[in-house]
């Protein structure tokens, strides 16, 4: 019988926030196999949803659905295995324990791999730093022995920071830089489904393509398209190699 | 034909500064076929060895001499390929821009894969952030297509620090944590050839243990002994997973 | 038709923070003809009134209504357009999502041109970085299309935090000092009317002469009087020049 | 009439916590006449008490119960004058208003001269900083004049920061190392009484010879065992001779 | 008879680096009046040229020439009033005693508004932070009435810090975001004079862009193209008002 | 025979900034038996002598005369044991290896209990680092068996750093408060011997009040004027009790 295929969890604050911050790294684990699975807190529908609210007539749940539907196509275009909308508000999100019980489940179910998330601080966003304690707080309870204790508790996977809209005003440090050139045409698929904001576009195209210069200039490969993240935790390593 | 065998540097301030805090790197890729070249700018001979100075009638040249032998015993136990003495000076340790030189010509001949020394602060010795801040420019001027321009420049080779001996008080963040179980004998018999600082054999033994806690706990693996180092760059990979 | 007056808000967390710690500006704009708001969510009632509570008899009612008092004969020396107690209770302050709403609703009547709160940090005071969080909260989500979505969203106003009592002890760092000179005897009037907190006139005189001196060293003209204050985001220029 | 002895306070997550990370200053203080109160905010029976929950049969409340007898021994052994059980649940814990108040109540009742509990960071661990935040939050309230104002306020005790069980991720530094070496051997009595995490009693150990021999180095004195804290105000003194 | 118009000085490590990092500000304030003197205290000769030392039969003093050339065209695309060649060489920059009070020598001549320079750490540039150090320690000489006492001090210029390469790697912090739009089309010009370092166009292209949308963002103006800098002093204003 | 009194050691970058920075804890320590050595590298007389310059006809040695002949009257007043000039130069100040010797041998004569010098960094001044560096150099040579071997070598004294003249800017942390409340007469005595600064005697009387206020508060003491420290080292104590 063969081992299980490994998977991915990333914790969205705004059901578009995977596709910016995240795209690249899941489809390229897509591409390899890993099954990952997006959990959108909110829809960012109060928030981050501005240009949908500039149109007459407009509603929370028809921004809501136009979110989801946005998100969804997102995430068909970047292979995601499962997308999950928990709609627990925005600004603020409503982080509650009862939430917080529901992604330990998650994390338990499918054991990830590596944990994307939002990054620490952030003057421009509340939700976000929010969701990066929240995403966090739920993994360690996920370790804990007397947490159900009938289930298995999951290992130590590695947690990922995504890169924030202004890096250094949140005080953010990249320690990984991820090449994604192979699959940037699947991350430019999945931005284009973000009609509502196309504002971003280009910025997020420019992101990856300063983060790619990045990661030739520090390893001496040719990287053109690139993403970035603090891992809160040490690697653990057989070997120095790169 | 096949490419040649990947290669590393330990650029030490001292002659056994890379058996406390490197050992472990040292002996785990020796064993795995990497050549390991070990630059000891100098003996330490003045401020690192209080134990012969205790002997009666010591002179400058026996403690250089007695510090070099036990530094080539280790560099055996370990694997090292090379061990080079500068004999530099030490307490203050003098880098010339001649020396500087000449340890760019040591990159550009071996072309490591990965470079270890000091940290950037340490309030309890000088010579070590002046080695790491030499060491460091004398990887960029190996860098510079116009530094001897008939050779090949070195790629963008990771630089990981060492642990120092108050890593707090260093501002020393380890983000690196090397698994070194399968060379730990050797790394102890390296320990123990530095008969002039007998009082470290057990600090750094446990610092051994407690970094393979760490690294077990990190990684959910069994881990016993480990090193721990910050790297200066961000990792540039093809994938999260671990 | 003109265009309106610029407006500033000023969060307290008790109902003297905003005379020690932002009299200086608020004088200075009133001056020039800014309408200045200032929220007081809480007396400060029972964590900064000690010496009210030392006579004999005393309520909690009556230090509220003494401290309102105090606060309204400062906020006329001051200039202030509009105060306002807001009376949430203090040591612990709460902060309630009714009242996020309610300062969010501030924001969009008055538009201010810059706010003015406490230091993320304070290990003196557990109130004053709870509403530093809160009141750029609050700013977030006025900036939000959806909340409440028929009305206009705000801009960006800068946020500049206070000085703290104890400033290095609370990790702020000022960037911006603002001379006070001219306003200094209506700051100097305000601070008197603080008679519950008669130890602290001197305190804060003297660190109204030091931010003088330090701007003074800063820019190489004749500031006697200053307040210092720690700007959140970067200043968005159309010039260097001074 | 003799002025009292000094007390000092205790403030632990989980139930073991305080002999790990305080035991020594317990034992120490305890030996010379001061009064130890010890407040265990849970027991740590979800998270902290893996070994227990793979007995078969195992149920929350024999979790407790056996957390409790071998917390119980342990401040038996390091001299304890009061240990309390606050019951309030982990992983995450639940800090009420309610127990700030209760514990203001503490703080009153015995006027510690100084406190100890966790570091403010630590992503391992999301109950630590919480109770870390906690206590320092009561003492705050503590000395408000307004808070039960019958009662007579506390002073300013210094609040000490136990070491986190990996110190550099978690940001904290250590500014107080104390020697523990005459009180060694009752810590070390205290940690085998924590039998179900058998696994820390040498990495605790170990962590006490790495104290002690730093203490040692910053001192010149002899020193085998030690504790580090970070202290977080000022030490306010008389002189500056050691 | 009018005061003098306002003066600013550059100070740039190598002969292209002011073009990259500061080019608009050049222009912009160029564009105003305001005299630029750009110094450029070597050429890059070494470790910024590899396309020129690509080409065959390539000498150091060609390689000089061909670099003073392209800053030249850069330079009066700029509009700067005097760029000064010091030929100090590179990899590393030698910066003696002499240099220094020659640069004092400029600032007291030219007296400017305000100085540019490179960040205080660069991991990946040995010489840009040693001239941040060596351009600041020649302002605070400026400043000293005892160096050639029959001269004009100097007041207190602001010193703002370039945008090195890797913003983050670098622990610099803009705090200034400067809207070059109105002259994006003379940096643009610039850029391209320097033809040894085409494959930086686009980088530093998609920087203005990024930090153009970010001013957009924190100030809610409508810009384009920005440069960020890090002001080393607090900024001494009259007024808060943007 | 009884045991040597204690020393201190305090090394000032010019001759007037003992005074200001550490005039309080030299008069302390000195009416206690403390025989403190202050060694001027120093006399400022190019950066810090604005005043006498401004005198006609003034010359380079005059100014040195001058403030040797203040800071010896000063040291008087302070109850200095032995106050040396070494003349080093200053804006920039030069600090070759020789001077470091020198510097050993006076740490290796008194060894002193504690040492006091500048911050670690100061964009205000470029000197201050430098000292802070080249005094914390000395010292571990000091300590280095193999320098001058037939000398006794010294322990581990603290090292305290002095309260900068804009603290925040340097990064500077006070953790320790010094009360100099008994001896402050002493020091204002000493800061009027400054004639050539007298700009700064009422900004210096007010940094003293503002730190006494600021021990007061930590301590519950009364305390009314202080000096504020940053201990390079962590304390190493036998009590947590103040």
């Amino acid at each position: 019988m063969s081992s299980p295929s490994p998977t991915a969890l990333v914790v969205s604050a705004h059901s578009a926030d995977f596709v910016w911050r995240a795209g690249g790294a899941i489809a390229l684990h897509s591409a390899k196999g890993v099954a990952v699975t997006v959990v959108c807190l909110s829809y960012g529908e109060r928030g981050e949803s501005a240009k949908l609210w500039k149109q007459s007539g407009m509603t929370l749940n028809r921004v809501k659905r136009d979110r989801q539907v946005e998100a969804e196509e997102a995430a068909v275009a970047l292979g995601v295995s499962d997308i999950q909308f928990w709609d627990l508000g925005d600004y603020p999100i409503e982080l509650e324990k009862e939430s917080l019980f529901r992604l330990v489940d998650v994390y338990r179910k499918i054991r990830p791999a590596f944990m994307l998330t939002h990054s620490r601080l952030d003057p421009y966003n509340h939700d976000h730093p929010a969701v990066s304690d929240f995403a966090q707080n739920a993994r360690i309870v996920a370790q804990a022995h007397g947490h159900n204790p009938s289930e298995a508790v999951i290992g130590a996977p590695q947690v990922l920071l995504f890169e924030p809209h202004q890096p250094e005003q949140c005080r953010w440090m990249p320690n990984v830089l991820l090449d994604i050139g192979e699959v940037w045409d699947r991350k430019k698929a999945a931005i284009e489904c973000m009609k509502g904001q196309e504002h971003l576009w280009e910025y997020y195209t420019r992101v990856a393509l300063q983060r790619g210069a990045q990661a030739a200039r520090n390893s001496d490969k040719k990287i053109t398209y690139g993403e970035a993240y603090e891992a809160v935790f040490p690697h653990v390593v057989g070997s120095l190699l790169p």
